[in-house]
């Protein structure tokens, strides 16, 4: 089995990290995919690792009680599928996952040692679209819209951030490497402050690709924080932005 | 130092790529920032190592004159930034290349262990914005006002590819993880088949994360392969579409 | 009061329609903002004038039916705001909305000599943002996160007309000028074919706009058609296409 | 010959005009195909009328000049099409378009009582394709791979207004009630201010939809405005700022 060797950006990372403002005014937190169908082992049909699930929920609700008391709205975005007569889900038309299907059998797909289909994942009415019920509270918002692996592809993610005067996006969710790195990807391509908390993601393709999707924000793109982190930046905000005014002014 | 345990997929991605069929009428090739202002380390802004640099270009030379003899279109795409006014490269908007800028300095930012600079990157008119010499041929499509990582966002891409017929995007350039990637990313939530080419990509940002960009494209979302892999795909296609028919037909 | 000649394009409005071919299996019906917030006078907060509802409503009626046993999907597109606290109805963010509410009084608003708001209208959960029950039938689809004039913006709605294999896209609904039109020009720029139904759409505006919607569509970028020409080009569609075939073979 | 009655909104248009503030910081002017494919008789393949060509050019360079005075950034928008092999101009794929050249002849196209073609309109490299020389200053931004009618689409309109910090988009160019008027969709749906200056546009389709064209911003997306009425707005945007503060703090 081969291995690879993580480049030790330790320095560059502080020193971005040091520049970290997160005003809760202009914060949102974005949960991607925080469903059954990835995280409910009685009903998942592309199921995280059971601990990660475990983690994962546990961390995120504790970020988001935190969030929300600070006045940090919440977005949830969910992927459904609409099920078409004579097509199936309308998910089954990306090439990709066509020969996914054709080609490997149900123990040999995206998700290594466990079974997975994306033929059956999230059809609209079915258990696994539901939000993990612990991660919801009246007050979030719902974009139960995405179809692709990027949140705002199809979606009005980005006119709602606009309309909520958001500058800084904190992702969290499912999968680290792929809807949250996409997510990501697009959030920064739009100039918004990437964040993603690393208490709160993981990923049903492997382990080694959940820190590739870490690495990658946290190197090239954005920053990676733990719940920690987050909560020291939201509360000292109003004396960071205080100094960095005080610099402007020096 | 840490290290990241590879997955072993072989299994999935050998099925994967018994059913990639690329009709090379429905195929074309992405370049993206083939430049010297990541490939000639006299002028390099952001240079990528200069090793990878030589081996990039040798052999995407290779793959773009065999695709121009079966008559799959080369597309280049390149990052150009204006200078605006007060403001300076308009790429400095970006609240992550700010902190860059702020809170490193130049032996420490994107490229490890080498000198660069988002700032003076890729300006309207400067050196760095010029394709490789090699790997332009006349009749070639180039489109010059990528912005950020995307090379779909803000640009026409899309509706060229439309407008050719093209199903298919073989994608190369620089960096891996970053603007091949997220566009990666982008063709497959378009529906394009995503093909990276593995000998003509290298990432500014440290082997760890090329080696994990062509991961999560294998095993995610896309096919990567080698130039032979490509040639013998390109070559054999219509035998394959034959033969998908035959499978079909039963 | 002053009047526009219109000028008489009917020599290039015949010739157009000569050309037009509606295969039923890429075509879809959009259906746009038929809900009760434009079209039942005792709950619309921006209603269409009464006589038009009541016209639209009954012909919208008569092609879907049509529509429906052909095997040509009804895709319904509505309009549908959040209440965000302390900003009210999202679409307030609007600069234009936002002056409309500031310097004109209720009966002088979008709506000539009726009284509409902006601000209340079809706020999440409100009866506004139901689709008229005479033209839902089940199977059909429904987007429902419309946020500003074009049913394509932050909405999956080309997603879903790639993935039924439309190419032939037939309009009906509120507003001719505004919803209606911007979604022409939309799917015209994505080489759609347009079809605006003039039997089942209507202006809140005034009847000038309604009839600018229709000559600008029918004469710069589509086609506008009765309810009895959609009926006889869907039904022709196979001798069209035999016809179209026989041709090119010429 | 048949003519509509224009619904009189004075009151409407007056009120909105009142809440008009157009600081200068934040506002652009947006040419819009102010090339000589339409306003060069010499040239052009899509021409306007001769009498609005000359009327719009005089216009526009006392608009832009005195915007340039007062620092409003100034970006030129333009259409070029590439030459394909096989298939001719990229824009003949649009099926609106092929139906106009397979059913009229060269004089009963788009434009009433003159030629026109879009199959030869603007191809890369020629005459066509250059901005009136009046219009551009040194310092101008342009953006030259607009490909249907929307300047938004396929370019990086948006990202150049953002970094700029433009809130209000002020329009001009060919045509009213096409490229114009979907650009003026498009920015109001992004929640840009629009502005279209009715002294600088002009439509080759007609005079009837020129009119109807202006009649549609100003009643139900944005303010049309004369040249004088432009400068007013300019000049006096300092005080109009004060005095809507004043007002807040009441």
């Amino acid at each position: 089995m081969s291995s690879v060797e993580i480049v030790d950006r330790s320095s560059l990372i502080g020193g971005l990290y040091r520049e970290l403002v997160l005003d809760p005014k202009q914060t949102a937190i974005v949960t991607i995919d925080m469903h059954r169908g990835h995280l409910d082992m009685d009903v998942a049909t592309m199921p995280a690792k059971p601990e990660d699930a475990k983690r994962v929920i546990s961390n995120a609700r504790a970020a988001l009680d935190f969030a929300r008391a600070r006045g940090v709205p919440v977005i949830h975005v969910v992927l459904v599928y609409r099920r078409l007569p004579g097509l199936g889900s309308e998910g089954m038309v990306s090439p990709f996952w066509k020969a996914m299907h054709a080609g490997q059998t149900e123990n040999d797909r995206l998700t290594p040692g466990r079974k997975s289909t994306v033929r059956e994942h999230n059809i609209e009415g079915s258990p696994g679209t539901e939000i993990i019920p612990e991660l919801y509270k009246t007050g979030d918002y719902v974009i139960d819209n995405k179809k692709r692996l990027d949140c705002f592809y199809g979606t009005d993610l980005r006119l709602l951030l606009d309309t909520l005067g958001v500058k800084n996006v904190v992702l969290m969710g499912i999968n680290t490497n792929t809807c949250v790195l996409n997510t990501s990807f697009t959030a920064f391509n739009f100039d918004y402050r990437v964040v993603v908390l690393s208490d709160c993601v993981a990923s049903m393709y492997g382990d080694d690709l959940h820190v590739l999707g870490l690495q990658n924000v946290a190197r090239c793109l954005g920053w990676v924080v733990t719940n920690s982190q987050l909560f020291e930046k939201l509360d000292s905000a109003g004396s960071d932005v205080r100094r960095a005014t005080a610099a402007l002014a020096k």
